[in-house]
C-alpha cells in the first residue's frame, strides 16, 4: 500500500463510522496525504436566525476537511484547537468546498489549514487547526 | 421592555427562524443580557469517526451561546471569528452545556467567551468569539 | 518547599536568566501558583508609527505572565501558540499589568488566559495562550 | 504615484516614526502591495530564560511585517487581533524572516498570514492577524 493507497484507506475507515459527516451530507475526497477536500451544501435545517448558514456548521465542514486530512498516515490524531474567520455569508443552496492542507507536521501534532469557498469561488471563511496524535492506528480502530 | 426583556425578546425571535439550532436539539436560556447558555445532548449522528463527539458540533454548540449573548441589545451582530480548544472527548448521549459570558462591548465589535461542560460539570471546551454589527434591528429583522 | 514557594523559586530562576524581560523592563509578581503578574511602563522605544504602543510587546507582556505562570510546577514548559484580541490603543508612558490565570492544565499541555489592563484598569487586550510541557525541571535547567 | 510606490511611501512613512521596530532591529521590505517582509537577528536581549528567543518577540516580528503589509493602501489601519503558532525554538543570533501576505481584504477589515523562517528557511512560526480600518490616511497621518 504506498501513502496516498493509506491516505486513502485511513479515510474511508474513518467515513464509514462518522455519523456526524454522514448526517450533514459531507463529502471527503483524498488528493493526496496531508491533505483533504470536503464538500457540503447547505440544507434547510442548516440555516440560522437570520437566514444564514450557520457559522458553526462552516466550521464543522472545515473541521472535517482537517480531520481527514491530518488522520492520513494511520496514526490517529484528534484536534486540539481550531479557528476559524468568517469572510462572507453564506446562503441556503449554498455548495461549500473546503480544503485543508498541511502546514506543518511534527512528532505529535501538526498544524493544517482550510479554505471554505463557495460554488462561486468566493472565500467564505479561513480555518486553522493543531492536531495532536493520540500515538493509535487509524486501520485498526 | 426593559434590558433582560428585550434581550429575551431578541432570543426568542432568532430561536423561531433558527432552524439549524432547532435541529440540534440545541436550547437556549438567557440569565441576563450579553450572556446566554445552550446546552445540547450528543445524538447518534453527532458522533464521528472515533466514536466521540465530533468537534465541529461542540464548536457550535458554543457558538450558538455566543450568538445568543451577542445579539441581546437588538443591534444585529454576526460572528466575525471564534477560535475553540478542546480539553476532553465527548461521548454519545453526553449533555452539552456551554455558558457564553461578555468580555467586551465596543462601538461594532464585541468579545464573548464560552466555556463547555459536560453533565459531570468538567470542562469540555473553551471558545471566544469576536461580533460585528450589522446596525441593524434583531427584533424587525 | 510548598506549592507557592516553589512557584516562585521556579520564577525567580527564569526571571535570573530572561534578558528579554528584563530589557523590556517587564516586572513579575507570583501571587498563586498556576498564575502570574507582569507590569510594563510604555517606554519611547515601544511606541510605532501611529503613537500607540507596538502591538506585539502587549503580546510580549501578556505572554511573560503566561510563561511564568505555566512554568510553577517545575516542569519546564513553552508556548506552542497564543492569541490576543486588542481592544484600546495604548499610550507612550501607559503602565500595563497583564494577569495570567490557569483556565486547564492537563497531564502536557495547559491553557492560560491573561487580561491587559492599563493604569485606569481598562481592558486593553485579552490573551490566551496554550503551552506544552517538555518534561524536564525548570529549577535544574 | 503607482500602487507599489504608494505603498512603499505608506511604509517609509510609518517605519520612520516606528520607534520600537527601529529598536528591535527590524527591517521592513515591500515586494508588492498587501505584502510586506520584516526582517530580524535575535540579540542577546531578546533571549529568555530558557535561553531561546522570547516568543512575544518572534510574535511581534509576525505582526510587524503584518501591519506594513496592511497600510499599503494609504487607508490607516491597526491590528485587532493576532494568533501565533509556534513550531520550533529560536535560538540567539538566528536571522528570522516574516512574510505577510493578504488572505483578504474587504471593506473595512481584512486578514493577513504570516510565516517566519530562520536562516536555515526552516518554519518557526505561523500567524494571522486581523486588521480594522480607522478611516484616515497612512501618509497624512
Amino acid at each position: 500500500m504506498d501513502k496516498l493507497e493509506r491516505a486513502r484507506a485511513c479515510a474511508d475507515r474513518m467515513y464509514a463510522s462518522d455519523k456526524a459527516s454522514q448526517a450533514l451530507g459531507i463529502e471527503i475526497e483524498i488528493p493526496e496525504p496531508g491533505s483533504a477536500i470536503a464538500t457540503m451544501r447547505v440544507r434547510e435545517d442548516m440555516v440560522n436566525g437570520f437566514n444564514i448558514c450557520h457559522g458553526g456548521l462552516v466550521f464543522t465542514l472545515a473541521d472535517t476537511a482537517f480531520a481527514f486530512a491530518c488522520n492520513a498516515y494511520d496514526d490517529l490524531t484528534v484536534a486540539s484547537s481550531g479557528t476559524i474567520e468568517f469572510l462572507r455569508p453564506v446562503y441556503l443552496d449554498d455548495v461549500l468546498r473546503a480544503v485543508a492542507l498541511e502546514e506543518h507536521r511534527g512528532s505529535r501534532s501538526g498544524l493544517y489549514a482550510a479554505e471554505v469557498v463557495n460554488q462561486h469561488d468566493e472565500f467564505v471563511a479561513l480555518f486553522r487547526g493543531r492536531s495532536v496524535s493520540r500515538g493509535e492506528s487509524v486501520l485498526d480502530a
